[in-house]
């Protein structure tokens, strides 16, 4: 079997993204001795240019505190290659003389890795190992990356619902996630009871309405005398239309070549500040946009979450043996396992939230989505009920 | 001396102010068994409107527990008393017994606390005990509440450098602060060596200039192929206007009772994302405003700060014995110790940043600030460095 890895990282770095990297190239060094461990700069970048990194020479110790180290150590990429860049890539590939090819990364990067497999005939083993805050990929009970960016928005929540407690009004933090709400639902997973915030949930899955959105703020202020409010930049109105496209000036809205709107800005936090400004004037509002301080931030690495990541690098060599495809956690009921499935069952799907993880009625999560959350988050710190 | 306590909390909360409030009840409870303390809800509007939860029935553990947690667990006050309140006030303490009332607070109540005691000719004992995650108190070396906050904002820069290296681009995070730039400074804490973000830092004590600003980032980029820009909230052109003020519409700004500007809103982030794409077209730009992230984050409460908040608590009470003033945290050379101070000293003014704290040529911090910053908090996680 393989002699030679190439390892490579895209799309938006983790907490826990280096972990999988280590574990691929320590379980690669112990399964192949002598076996040579290639990191790629900046993705399927360095591959085509050839600008690799000898993993395989790095002492154990070095390799360990990279996998400590939050972001994505190997520099990644948003290039989406076509048929051209793939070409490229194998020829990379080739010239390094890979055996296997391990990607880190979403479902763009299993599409990425479907494409290289199949032009590769067999010749290289080219394995997608899962990676995204988003926790949007399909045939996954929950993805590396998400529990430790879950773990800030959690934490996050408990705490401006403590000071919203203290110094009352309404709260909206603005939460990466353009299709998928699990991220802006984690933050609810720390709440202490009923009263608690977040009291509003607002995800991609379900339709944003103004007057809604209004209503459901005044109902929480009159019942909690404070409202905490947890929104996705992704959030959409009933006709699909992302709420930056609807509430931000044109001249205002940037796009990529893709010709996606750009979701991560100030812009909706913006938009969402007028509204209340306009809707609810005189109460005291304040919206922050979360951007990337959640998605690999040293102070909330989730031990569950590295170890996990880890594995799902070690496991990654094993799917190389076995050919190559798509590296997935799954729950057994009990505790969580990697499984292999085919690249094309991950590649370019979105997994969304579950119908019920949302309460049917309220904009809010369910119990449902708790136990899931809970079960991923716990809790980690003590926090008493405040006596105001 | 004192039988009954009365304590209340004032201003923004922070990670560690029920510290203060645990530390002066367990003390003064040492001191002078069988005594009362009461906590007043909301500050001093509970102290007027006689609104107090009895903190001395609590047992040990449940004021530990309070303790632990961020926040203001008594609810916390804007309100700035003028001479009629403040009569109110006196005659609410009177009404509870209040043999001495210790207020956890910034400046302003240090001011309120020298009218009181003023007013009450002795026979009340007022004590200010330090809180601001500004740590803009004079006379203190710093402040109760500012190393947890500053350890949020290092992490986070440190993180968003390394995401930044894996991902090129501009990044400006918008840190609280009015008047003083301790805890944008704090961004640099971390940072690992020369090469490291934050690469420019802008303080309220230093004039923002937009042109400099896009040279300074334009040569950033050159130099390390992404920049890093920490900024106050509170940021300020020549003239002395607030940069809200300059960049933002009029219509779109708010202003407080007190004709002060509303900073803690999404309107600066706005601003400057708007300057980029105007000034650095195509050149990939986030701008996240951390707004109330910071200031009583569960995930960063410091150790030391929780200490030292703590003791300011069990100091008050001496300082009471004594006749009340402001209690200060200073630095003896080698410790931090609790210091009394006159109220007036504390009173209504302001600590900015020393002059030496910045680079006399460039929009950064200096070695001495760096020296001050790492004392405080020195870094808390071992971070390799990335290959990319």
């Amino acid at each position: 079997m393989a002699e030679t890895f190439v390892i490579a990282q895209g799309g938006g770095p983790t907490a826990v993204i280096n972990q999988t990297v280590v574990g691929a190239t320590l379980e690669a060094r112990r399964k192949f001795p002598g076996c040579t461990v290639l990191g790629a700069l900046h993705g399927v970048r360095g591959v085509r240019d050839g600008r690799f990194v000898t993993l395989s020479d790095l002492k154990e110790d070095e390799l360990r505190a990279v996998a400590a180290t939050p972001s994505a150590a190997l520099g990644s990429t948003r290039d989406k290659p076509d048929a051209a860049y793939c070409e490229a890539i194998l020829k990379g590939l080739q010239q390094a003389g890979a055996d296997a090819f391990i990607y880190i990364g979403g479902n763009d990067t299993a599409g990425t890795q479907g494409i290289l497999s199949e032009a590769a005939g067999g010749r290289i083993a080219c394995v997608h190992a899962p990676k995204t805050i988003d926790n949007d990929l399909v045939e996954n009970d929950h993805t590396p990356g998400f529990i430790s960016a879950a773990e800030f928005v959690a934490g996050a929540f408990l705490s401006v619902d403590l000071d919203f407690r203290a110094l009352p009004g309404i709260y909206v933090g603005i939460v990466m996630g353009r299709h998928a709400g699990f991220l802006t639902a984690s933050a609810a997973a720390w709440s202490l009871d009923e009263d608690s915030g977040p009291h509003i949930v607002y995800v991609p899955e379900r339709a944003f309405e103004r007057v809604r959105f209004i209503e459901d703020v005044r109902g929480t202020l009159d019942r909690h005398g404070r409202c905490i409010v947890a929104m996705s930049e992704g959030v959409a109105t009933a006709d699909g239309r992302s709420l930056v496209e609807t509430l931000v000036p044109p001249e205002l809205q940037e796009r990529d070549p893709h010709g996606n709107i750009r979701l991560s800005g100030t812009a909706l936090g913006q938009a969402i500040e007028r509204i209340l400004a306009e809707d609810l004037a005189g109460t005291r509002a304040r919206v922050d946009t979360f951007g990337y301080l959640p998605r690999g931030n040293v102070a909330t690495i989730n031990e569950t979450d590295a170890r996990e990541a880890y594995e799902a690098g070690t496991f990654a060599v094993e799917a190389a043996e076995k050919g190559g495809g798509s590296v997935a956690l799954q729950f057994d009921g009990k505790k969580t396992v990697c499984g292999l499935v085919p690249l094309e069952a991950v590649a370019g799907k979105t997994r969304h939230m579950p119908a019920d993880f949302l309460h049917p009625d309220e904009n809010r999560v369910s119990d449902t989505c708790l136990d899931y959350l809970r079960r991923l988050v716990p809790r980690k710190y003590a926090v008493a009920k405040p006596f105001a």
